[in-house]
Order: structure tokens, then C-alpha cells, then sequence
């Protein structure tokens, strides 16, 4: 009856890849380090390009061959379930041939499709609802794309917003939360709280925290009308089933 | 020019490992995701047994054993530096068993080592310290013995205050960290101030933080006269440093 291994792919971002770990022992509820589910987390930063600078163009390889590769080690380690705390690598030119490397029976959950499968069952009333991410996640289109299939229309920021505010808040070397993750600088909050802000006042009945580092900054609930969404809690959650699910189908 | 692999031994405790990876993070000031040293965890609680529990006869399985095959998995990772973020296990009959069992040129960085280098280095004045651990810690004399050897003297609790409040603010499952870890419950670090407080009343210069649980709960730099010292951050500066020496050494 164990638990099978959480396997995650690290350093992308870093904090963000144990910001998804805390978040999985905190929706787990152990009172003993026994009780805590089995993970296994491998970050190798230096070999994994930003997932955004390819998608502009910027560099000509693509994350997913390093991603595919660190799946690879993880699973050779004992990993069962697979889980890549970055929204950016959700993208389809990096996420199809991430999937096209590795094995095909590897349960690798879709962080982007989780908060799909969230929104809809957990809050069904909501049908529109505003993204914050890299400018890679952003220009993909990777949450109007997926969250359409579950009849939820995507606002995104405007192109000013975007590269004013929210990708130099995540990016910018002087300030932003890749360079200053603990404690993140109070101008990349700020800044990323003012674009929810803006979104919320464009309709969105909820805000999705589309970039892994975007939660280290972002810890309230609700921006004026609009629920906030995590969408590193819903990529633990979903781990954590997983975990479990395929205890009952060995029992 | 690569920086090597840092492998931890991950949940011993949950909480501690990331701690662990988060200060090292923190003490690695990058700006980029790809500044980040490469870092490997794996965690499988479920199959250490409580270090405390095995020095105190309450188990005979010596959790030596899991960690050994822990660092052999982590090695054949890829990782060359290991750091196992538990003071406990430190102590002679479960470390010396790990160092029996592991390959020979394996670097195998020692928390309570590294305190006693980092005291006699950065605070050569300070020759009477005081520590907070578990009661397989306190009974197995990690500190005292090691620290004699940089010229130190240890102040341990007297029985009762480890019995009724330093042990439970670790273990209780009603209050302990680590059935509480996010957030710690105020019991918790009330207790544990406590204890802190008669080791600086008793005379101690410094008072170690010499489980990886209680950095979770004491976060402030000094108490009454004596300065705090967290094993855990100095762990993690050991591991920085031979990540970093190799690279020298190679160059």
C-alpha cells in the first residue's frame, strides 16, 4: 500500500520548485515525517533554457529536450508521477516534445489542464477568468487555449501591461522575483497586484497565478471581486491524488 | 567550469529538507534561474526510521541503513556533495553506519562539523554554547562531543526542560513542528524560546539550533545576550562551498 513517488522536475524556477513541494506537504497532513508522500526533485538550471527567451526566439533550443532529460533521471530514481512546476514549459512547442522523449506510459500531470479540470468542477459558475504569466506563457496562449475546451474564456493582460508590469516583475534583474525570491522585492508585488487588479476590472470572475514564481509574491485570496488562483496548489493537488490513486488501483 | 551537484537527503524532515534547499538558495545570490547550483532531494520518509526512536532502543532498524541506500540513489543522480539535514542522524551509531556503507570518495559534509568550524572561524571568542535538539541529540552527546574538539564547551537542557518542552515542541502530534510545520504552532516556538532562554540564562554565548525542525520555528537572530546560530544555514554554506571547490579544483 505505499504511496508512489512524486517526481519534479526543479529550477524552473527554483523557489518555485520547492514553493510546489511545501505545497503538496501542506495539502498532505502528516503528523509524522513517515506520513509525508515520497518526492523526488532534480534541478539542473544551467541546462534548461528560459522556457520564454525560446518562445520569442531568442534562443533556437528548446527546454524540452533538458526537461525530457531530467524526467528521464527522475523516473530512472523511482519516480512514478511526474510534475513540472512551470507554466511557461506547458507550452505546446515545449510540452509536445517533452511528451514525444519520454516514455509513454510516464503519468506526466498537465499543470495548465489541472486548473482546467479545477475551475470546472470545483467552481462552475465561473466561465471568465484572467491569466498572469511570462510574456511566453502569454504569447502561446497556452491558458486561452486549454480553458477554452472547459468553456472558460481567458482575458489576458494588454501588450503594455504585460511588458510594463508582469514580465519584467518575475524577469527584471533589478527587482523582479527570479533575482529576488525571498523576501520578493515589495515594486514586483506591487506591480503584479496592479495587473490582477487591472484583470479583475476587465471581468475576470478569477485571477489564475500562471507563472510559478508569481505565488512567492501573490498570498492573498481574492483581488476586489475576482478569487484567486493558484495554479502551483493545483499542480500539488493533483500530484497528491495521483500519489494516492494509484495506490487503490494496486490494492 | 560546472558547479557539482548538491544530493540531500530529503525528509528527515519533510520540512527540513526544503528549508535546507530554500537557505541554500538564499545564500547562492543568483539573479536568473540558471545561476542556481544544481541540487538533487530525495525523500522517502516512509522508510527512515525516527532517528530518536532507534538511540533510544524504541526500534532496532538503524535508520543509517535507508539513509545509506538514499545517498546511493542520489549518487548514481548524478549528485557529488551530500548533505543529510538531520542533526540526529549525526549522531555515532547512525553516521558511522551511513559512512560504512557509502562509497569511500563520497563527500558526505557533516552538520555538527560544520558548526564547530563555523564557530571557531567566525566567533573565535565563544567558548560556551548551548543546543536545542532532539532527545536522541541531547542523549547521544552530538554536540558535546564534537564541539569539544574546537575547544567549546556545551550547556545541554537539564532533563525536564527537554522532557516537558524541547522534545514535544518537535514531536507532540498535537503541537509539535512536526505535525505543525506551516504554520508552526505558537506553542511550539513559545517553548522552545523557553528553552532557549534558561540555555542563555545558564551562561551559553550562542544557543545552536541543532535540530532542522526548530529553525522552522525560532527565525530571530538572538536571544536575550546570545546569538542564535542555525545548523541548517551553516549546512547549507558547507554545501555552497564544496559545490563551489570542486569547480577550482578541476579548473
Amino acid at each position: 500500500m505505499e504511496n508512489k513517488m512524486i517526481g519534479i522536475v526543479g529550477g524552473v524556477g527554483s523557489y518555485a520548485g520547492i514553493d510546489l513541494i511545501k505545497k503538496i506537504y501542506d495539502l498532505t497532513g502528516a503528523t509524522s515525517d513517515e506520513e509525508h508522500l515520497p518526492i523526488s526533485m532534480l534541478s539542473v538550471p544551467h541546462k534548461v533554457t528560459d522556457r520564454t527567451k525560446f518562445l520569442l526566439g531568442d534562443t533556437t533550443i528548446n527546454p524540452g529536450i533538458a526537461i525530457a532529460e531530467i524526467i528521464d533521471s527522475l523516473l530512472s530514481n523511482g519516480s512514478n508521477i511526474i510534475g513540472i512546476p512551470c507554466n511557461t514549459a506547458h507550452a505546446k512547442p515545449i510540452f509536445d516534445l517533452i511528451k514525444a522523449r519520454i516514455p509513454e506510459n510516464c503519468v506526466l500531470v498537465h499543470l495548465v489542464e489541472e486548473v482546467g479540470l479545477h475551475l470546472s468542477t470545483q467552481y462552475p459558475e465561473i466561465k471568465k477568468v484572467g491569466v498572469l504569466g511570462t510574456t511566453g506563457t502569454i504569447l502561446a496562449k497556452v491558458y486561452p487555449e486549454i480553458l477554452s475546451k472547459y468553456g472558460i474564456e481567458v482575458i489576458q493582460p494588454s501588450e503594455e501591461i504585460q511588458n510594463l508590469f508582469v514580465h519584467p516583475s518575475i524577469y527584471d534583474a533589478t527587482y523582479g522575483i527570479k533575482a529576488f525570491s525571498n523576501p520578493v522585492n515589495i515594486k514586483a508585488t506591487e506591480n503584479l497586484s496592479m495587473a490582477a487588479t487591472y484583470l479583475s476590472r476587465k471581468g475576470a470572475q478569477a485571477i489564475i497565478l500562471g507563472c510559478t514564481e508569481i505565488p512567492l509574491a501573490i498570498q492573498y485570496q481574492e483581488i476586489e471581486s475576482s478569487l484567486i488562483i493558484d495554479a502551483t496548489a493545483v499542480l500539488a493537488k493533483a500530484l497528491i491524488r495521483e500519489s494516492k490513486k494509484q495506490v487503490a488501483e494496486l490494492a
